[in-house]
Formats: structure tokens, sequence, C-alpha cells
């Protein structure tokens, strides 16, 4: 194995980093694995414990590593890779890939609509909202935090919401309401992970999420749903494609 | 004015975010206007200091104000707001806004490529990348930190990129080395900006910001540069249309 370069500009830490990035890209490590100690890693690069520390700090940052108290660090699961190039449910999407959804119904209410909301929802004055709160996951591990907004006169059954989890959204809509979601406008922004947010999604107040903002409209070009999502920035990586 | 509902299942905090919010939304504060102080929101909407100081906090966080040492807290300017509905280049999105693009060159130079890079730019073993580092301000503020690497072959005389900053990277390829950029693929992640990151970007360690990975394609279906953009996620927004 090639020492690391001491007298190169690029930092230590950083040279360090890329190598260990290296053995998660190229398969060598495998999501689970336990990487070397600070130690060994120290003894094995011939670098100070801080080098060492840093280097790994930042891919458990990148979400490449995580540490479990007291056993070690280890290699993450691959990002969940999301194409923006299409109208897309989590679900469907989950399911795709394999993978087991849950949706944890954390609560539906008739709220009096936000600024915001009456604006992109396009409300007219004193019409409420009905809110849906969901927690979404994957193989039991919380990824997505997402509140739905519909206008009142779009879900006048709130009971019917109920069924999601058993089926997706847009296909209950279809179903129970005769709602056919045809197109969305979607934003992306990145946010740090709220004290709140930290405990439904099981990680770290203040570490890197994406807000989603959803406009879906219906076949008549009338919006529907406005949706506000907090992705685990740990577990979601999104692409496109430009021309 | 409505006093906040103390009975309300919503948190004080966050019902006084709204409000303040909707101030911002509905065009009553404009960009550069001071907002009342702590002890007068509290005074206004009979709330504790703790609960003004966490909507403001919050408001801060998600980049809709900013406060001054000394001087106060302020509204911040609406985020840049970028389509990802097409091939864009940041001097020109900027320019059609119109926003006084500027690129501050930090560093170009040949370097070995990483294992990622390698992939993605489908290198030759042995085959080195030029590395050129750009900070991209708008308006004299730095919005995104950028490097771009290019396979040692695309861009043999390396002097070339010197002129970018006078025209745009793209056209520079075009004029310059006859490398047309017809398509990319671009990715996206949100990240916590680093303090060397921090520094350059003029914005504190610890803030998010989206980490946008592009391969671009010249038109004979050859991947000519990666990228890799850090941009300030109190400055821009990204949106698409699903459909």
């Amino acid at each position: 194995m090639k020492p690391l370069q001491n007298d190169s500009l690029i930092p230590l830490y950083h040279q360090l980093k890329e190598r260990l990035k290296t053995s998660i890209d190229d398969g060598q490590w495998k999501p689970g694995d336990k990487i070397p100690s600070e130690n060994q890693l120290m003894k094995e690069y011939s670098v100070s414990r801080n080098t060492a520390k840093k280097a790994i700090e930042e891919l458990v940052q990148d979400g490449l590593l995580y540490r479990l108290q007291g056993k070690g660090t280890f290699v993450a699961k691959p990002k969940l890779q999301q194409s923006l190039m299409g109208l897309y449910s989590f679900s469907k999407v989950f399911k795709e890939k394999g993978l087991v959804p849950k949706d944890i119904v954390i609560e539906i209410k008739e709220v009096k609509p936000s600024y915001e909301i009456i604006t992109e929802l396009q409300l007219a004055e004193e019409e409420n909202v009905i809110e849906m709160k969901r927690l979404r996951c994957v193989d039991d591990e919380p990824y997505v935090l997402e509140s739905s907004f519909f206008p009142k006169r779009v879900v006048p059954d709130i009971s019917l919401l109920k069924r999601v989890g058993e089926i997706s959204l847009y296909d209950l809509l279809e179903e129970g309401l005769n709602v056919v979601v045809t197109r969305a406008k979607e934003a992306f922004e990145p946010v740090l992970i709220r004290s709140e947010e930290s405990e439904y999604l099981q990680t770290k107040e203040g570490n890197p999420a994406l807000l989603l903002e959803r406009i879906a409209y219906g076949s008549d070009g009338v919006p529907v749903e406005f949706c506000r999502s907090i992705v685990r920035g740990d577990r979601c990586r999104f692409y496109t494609e430009l021309t």
C-alpha cells in the first residue's frame, strides 16, 4: 500500500478519507463491515489520532460510515438513488427496489392553512385544509417525515386517508376520490434536522436533510396537494438528466 | 392583529414563526428591512423570550432572515430559484436574472484522480485530471464553491482555463477546444458546510448546503467534466416539474 504524502498540498486527513472512500466505492468494504479502529488507521497510515478522527468524522457526516456506541464504525448502506425524471411515489419507488416500505400515519386533522399553503393550493378565503403527517420507513428504518395538505373540498371524508399505508396515496386519491395526479412541481432545499424531527427520523438534530416541497395537480390542472418532506440526507440522493 | 393561540397543539414559537413568515411572504416586510427586536415581539405577541428567540432562530436557519452583529435581524434576499428542466450554466442563469456573476479562480492544477473520478470520467489507467477550483459570486457575494475535473486529454493546455470568468466554462470549452457539452447527469445531496468551505463561502460552518455532482458529456457521449459544487442553502433553491 502506498503511504500518504506528507509533502502534498492535500491535507493528510483528506488523503486518508479518499483512501477509505475508495475501499467502500470499489466494494472491498461492504455495507455492515466494521472498519479498522482509529488506532489501527494511525499505525497503518502513520497519521496522528486527529487525522484519523477527522477522516472518519467526515465519512460519517457524508453518510458513508456510521458509528455504534461501544462497538465501532461500520460501512453504511448505499444511499437510495431517486430519479427526478418523472412523477414518482416513494412507496412505489421503494417497492421497485425490492425494499419494504411502511408508512406510519402520525396524525390526520383539519387545520387553518398558512399563507404559503393558501398561495400554493390556490385556496378560497376561509377554506381549510386537511393535514396528514406521515413517517415513511424503509425496512423498518425512517427515511422521510412528510406532511401533506389537501384542500378540504378534495378530501371531504377525512377517514378515507386512514387507508394510506395499505395503498399509495395517489392510488387512494384515484380510487376513492377520482382525483388523478398527473403532474407536480417539486423544489429542493438543504436544511438541518430539527429536534422534534430527529425523534421521528431516529437521527441526530443538526444532521443534513433535504426539504422537498411538492405541489401536485389533478388532471384539470387544479392543485390537490401541497406536500413538505424532510428526507434524511444520509439515506437518499436525488439525480436527474439535463439536456 | 389576532393573538397566538395558547391552547393550540401547535407550539407558540411555530405559530409566531408562521406569522413572521407571512409578513415576508406577502411582501409587508421587504429584503433588507429590519424586523422587530426580541423585546418588541415578546410584547406584541405576549410570548416569552425563548419563544421569540426560537422563532427567529429557525427563520435565520431557513435563510429567510439574517443577523448583523450589534445591528439587529433583517429580511434576507429571496433565494435564487434554479430550474432543473434543462442544462444550465450558473453564469448564464445569474446574468439572465439581472445579477452580476463573478468567478474567482482559486486554483488550476494537474492532479491524480480519486477512484470516484476515474469511474465517473471513464479515465484510462494512469490518466491524470486537471482540477479547476472556483468561487462563484453573485453581486460580490459567494454562492457556490466548485471544483471541476477534466481528463487531461480534454484540456491539454491548462492556461486556456484562466479565461474562465471572462466567458462561461462551456463557451470556453466550445470556442477554445471544440468540446460541446450537450448533456449532463446531476445528483443532489444535502451536506453541512465545512470549516474550510465556510471561509470561502463567507458563511458559518455547519450551515446547510447542497452538494451537486455533475458529469457533463461531449457531443460524442464521452464524459468531459466531473464537477462538485457546494451551493449555499440560504441562497439557492432548485425546482423541477415532474410529469
